[in-house]
């Protein structure tokens, strides 16, 4: 399926309280998120798969495409589009077979050589992370690629590539200088005190 | 699908140690276990995939059934018999959707009322839990159901039942003679010094 990589709103599992964390959702998609993932890791599958309906209307709305983190199950229970996974998750190919081939599934790299076999495996799109150091995402991180990180993996993978981590107006434009196709932010939405705005305003850089 | 529900061997998620965590479902299989639960809280995607594989493969190779605890993803990636879903995890019908008519599914009872969804859902089985006071799951325990209430319980469900939740050699011919068509265990099988005993052990008294 076509989409459209410049803006994805991962969304913030800290927020654990439904009502703020769906208006933060509503602002991000008003504002103009292309994407919206739900990343969720310590709710139970039940709680889980509750959000994700809820998301997926949201989301339809505003005919954005949602991808669920890691979980299969969830993606297919609410005909999510995608499925976004990381190194720790399902294989690709496993992942694959279980959404078929119109689903949109994208792999986190955070190396040179995972980027490697990303371009063998012929993912969706890379998620290069983390291209700077940051705080949300507290557990399992490696070591900030940055922007010469960024630049090599673009020589590696050809397909689509959106950075996260630590990403923000400041240092969008700079990011897709270096070879990012689009961004995808936690906290520079989720943190702002006006997320609409905070969305629309990192559009603008890239 | 037919199944014989009298001895579920759950994996014990403490064991991580991967050939330790084998050779205890190795025995339990050649002890009897007629059904094997594979239950991981604390793993990721990617090692709870690649347990589930090889636990399929050691159920195949003793004609035992395989039903993956709330990870419909996990059952479907390597095609295991069931699923086991908690209160907590994905509604019985979209487990039974995602999971396809043939599926084994089974859900876990704590309450009158529960038991009482239970029969008006047609669930495959139901895990009455805890029967008994037990250390192995020390999270989300409702009280133990004890024998009485499992007797109230067998009037409200009509279809099998399993037990779990303190089931050892000493207590499951009550538990049967209360209503029970099997029991799930544990502790009482991963933690004996001779697993593979311990099974058939069990298996004599049901």
């Amino acid at each position: 399926m076509p989409f459209d990589l410049r803006l994805m709103y991962v969304t913030d599992d800290r927020i654990t309280e439904d009502q703020t964390f769906f208006e933060i959702l509503e602002q991000a998609l008003a504002g103009g998120a292309t994407l919206v993932q739900l990343r969720e890791k310590t709710l139970n599958t039940h709680d889980f798969y509750q959000r994700a309906l809820s998301c997926k209307q949201a989301c339809d709305a505003y005919n954005v495409p949602l991808i669920i983190n890691d979980r299969a199950d969830i993606a297919l229970a609410v005909g999510a589009q995608g499925l976004h996974i990381g190194q720790q998750d399902l294989p690709y190919g496993v992942a694959r077979k279980l959404l078929g081939d119109q689903a949109l599934i994208g792999l986190s790299v955070s190396t040179l050589q995972q980027a490697k076999e990303a371009q063998q495996l012929g993912v969706d799109y890379v998620g290069v992370s983390p291209l700077f150091a940051t705080q949300t995402k507290i557990q399992d991180l490696d070591p900030p690629l940055g922007l010469d990180g960024l630049a090599q993996i673009r020589k590696l993978y050809t397909g689509p590539i959106v950075v996260i981590g630590g990403v923000n107006t400041q240092n969008a434009a700079q990011a897709m200088a270096h070879g990012a196709d689009g961004i995808a932010v936690v906290s520079a939405i989720s943190g702002a005190t006006d997320p609409k705005k905070a969305t629309n305003e990192l559009l603008k850089q890239l």
